[in-house]
């Protein structure tokens, strides 16, 4: 079968592709609030109607939480899979978009054309550039180039708590050669890039209890022990002087990067000052002595993603508060355990509770880094076919990012976990205003119909 | 004119007292959110409507904030001044209150008869215990047994923005020979108190910002600046392992106290472990080497009110947030500059920061310590006439809140402030489920109609 007629076909239908898209986007699928419950299913819905008009033979599978969308179709030797999310993040705060986050529309930037809305990058326009690309050549061949398997999921935002027990329980039907995961960026402009490191993430969320109620500050303050104030205290120590996480054990499983891979990147030529000033920063801020590709890529780290305690609205109230709570995440890399690091985080900070304190915690979902072996020549294969398509060769290249399916892949399924995506630097995904280039659907559509020639 | 038919009338008088009071506590007149800017217009004009059926020549006096109260009556050579506050604190967190905070109702405890509704205590109930003694001695005698001021204002929950600009216009009309506050609590159930020592109180807000929006913490975790982990480590430094705070200058004004206010709070008898008992706690955890009624009395603090920062909803949010913000509240005693303070503070947090960071603040009042001079004659003749009423003399003791009113009273009109007041420790002032004891209230208008008949 040809790739030429079915880039055609693609460059033919984008504006229907892009309408397609458009639609998905208006379900405001975030799972990590239950309120969305209904929503999540709705986009579920919306998966399966649209891949059986690709000929997919799908359906949504249940789980304790939101639903999995599973689909097979097309035949031969290669048997790919395709992994993609069709959850969203919350959109808070809501005050900084300029339009209704799940109202999307075209528009026309100084950079470009894009398609601005909650999940158009992360990861609903990902995901349809494979669904787009299949309905291409199906379009054009009436079949798919191999066997193929789509599975998305609705909880890739919180945590992933089905994931593994449905791989397991499944993973005869979803064993393949090769997974196919679109959740990552291009390099730049006009380098795609295949991610073969990616970090782990634990969450975490600790809550430290003082006094039994709120007390005012008047009567107790200096004598009643601050519950903010020991939260502070602790959030303050997770970090040294230079940068390192104090948790003990922290750095087991921690590899030095190889000088070979060092030298990769050096030659990438990242643009430091540049990839900081997009968001308003202008130094690194991470451990002394790394360079910038290594902070992202393969070190790890400890951030605070959430803080509250006492009273937080207009004006000022004198209070002593009860409780105060954070939310901790860990992105993890090498063969960092966050299991192990889970119960050594847990307790580090019960050991430096002050008298009168108690701490509780809340697991927010825990996955370690993955690493692919690039001997596998699908990669190979791939990385030539996306050179074809873009201006620059394809790069092997790491993600700061955590997306855990692919280590599960490994090892529950025993299959390479190949991660190919188009998202850009400027994206703002899990922030106000997030949107999708036009060009990296388009061109992305046409990479994944590529992709399928090459490894079918 | 006697007493003891007075007293007799609050004895009568007191279930319908009550209802007065019950009245009052259902306007919800929290001065510090916008929100409710009627409704401490109701209490002002509630309050005007009730003086007057007293016999007072009682208006609202209009300010850029919430409106004070200015009552005029009775004859004779001793000019009185009443203060109190008719505004209350926020009611957050609602789900922790047992009813609606301003649906007030009589409830009979293990501990005796309360009153229990947002602002019982603080400061309505105490505020109407003056009120209604001047209402049986109207009654009983036809007319007040000196010459009296009432002055309530509805920011004292709030910075007290207004107060300072309307004493200083209105400083001949307010002027009297001395001010009683009710305001404060009694050392012990059956203990009066008069406070001589009250602290000031300093608010501060600051917002560190970090990036120029929420960034992906897997994007950006490591390299990018955090404003959680700033204002953590901010707050942890503000406060060394001693407890002391550690501004610069913090401590210029501070004095030791005298051996003999030393030796007479011994002899209270304070019971730091029931006090701490109380609310969950069993260790002071302020200064090391203090007392526990010098850490609530004498010696100034340094304590977080409300912090907030990044995602804080259900589940978890992999952000690093823009901004994180904290509501910082130093109290003052001694000659504690607040203004110096203020800028010490300010200089202090912008040196902590590091590259990368701003931070912003904004003001919540300022108000410094104040000692009253317990040599006027009237000290000692409120004094006896207060151990006439309950089972124990009356003590001189300090007070850890902060009623800057004393203050403004002696600096702008030179009137010495007498704090005389009937809370207890359980009242749970500014938290959930307050209340006033109905004891506190009967012998607490009982004890200012003794107060009234020992300074005509």
């Amino acid at each position: 079968m040809s790739l030429e007629p079915v880039l055609a076909r693609i460059d033919q239908d984008i504006e229907a592709a892009t309408e397609r898209l458009k639609a998905l986007l208006r379900i405001p699928s975030i799972s990590t609030d239950p309120a969305y419950k209904d929503d999540c299913d709705a986009a579920a819905e919306w998966l399966v109607d649209d891949l059986k008009t690709i000929g997919f033979d799908a359906s949504k599978r249940v789980t304790p939480g939101h639903p999995m969308v599973v689909g097979h179709a097309g035949e031969g030797r290669a048997h790919l899979m395709f992994y993609g999310h069709y959850d969203v993040q919350p959109v808070d705060p809501l005050e900084l978009w300029d339009r209704d986050p799940f109202d999307p529309e075209v528009q026309d930037t100084s950079r470009g054309r894009v398609i601005r809305g909650r999940g158009a990058s992360d990861d609903k326009g990902q995901l349809m550039t494979f669904v787009e690309a299949c309905r291409a050549w199906k379009a054009v061949h009436g079949r798919l180039p191999a066997r193929i398997t789509m599975f998305f999921e609705g909880e890739e935002e919180s945590g992933s708590p089905s994931l593994v027990p449905f791989m397991k329980e499944n993973a005869k039907e979803l064993d393949a050669d090769v997974a196919l995961i679109c959740d990552t960026g291009l390099f730049g402009d006009n380098t795609p890039a295949i991610v073969t490191m990616l970090r782990g993430l634990l969450g975490e969320e600790m809550t430290i209890t003082g006094p039994s109620k709120d007390l005012h500050s008047g009567m107790y303050g200096g004598i009643g022990m601050n519950p903010i104030r020991v939260l502070a205290r602790i959030i303050a120590a997770l970090h040294d002087s230079t940068g390192r996480i104090t948790v003990p054990g922290f750095y087991d499983g921690v590899p030095e990067l190889s000088p070979e891979l060092a030298a990769q990147w050096d030659g990438l030529g990242f643009d430091e000052g540049a990839f900081l000033g997009e968001v308003g920063l202008g130094q690194p801020a991470g451990e002394t002595g790394r360079s910038g590709l290594e902070m992202i890529w393969s070190r790890p780290t400890c951030e605070v993603n959430g803080i509250i305690g006492g009273y937080t609205g207009d004006g000022f109230k004198t209070v002593l508060p009860a409780q105060a709570t954070a939310k901790i995440s860990f992105r993890l890399v090498g063969t960092q355990d966050p299991h192990k690091i889970r119960e050594n985080f847990r307790a580090y900070v019960t050991s430096m509770l002050p008298p009168d304190c108690s701490v509780s915690f809340k697991a927010h979902g825990a996955g370690p880094a993955s690493e692919m072996s690039v001997d596998d020549p699908a990669f190979e294969k791939a990385r030539l076919a996306l050179s074809d398509e873009w201006p620059n060769p394809a790069a092997y290249i790491g993600c700061g990012g955590s997306i855990p399916i692919a280590g599960y892949f490994k090892d529950i399924l025993d299959t390479d976990a190949m991660l190919i995506g188009f998202g850009k630097d400027d994206d703002q995904i899990h922030s106000p205003n997030e949107k999708y280039d036009l060009e990296s659907f388009h061109k992305g559509i046409r990479s994944w119909a590529r992709i399928l020639d090459a490894l079918s």
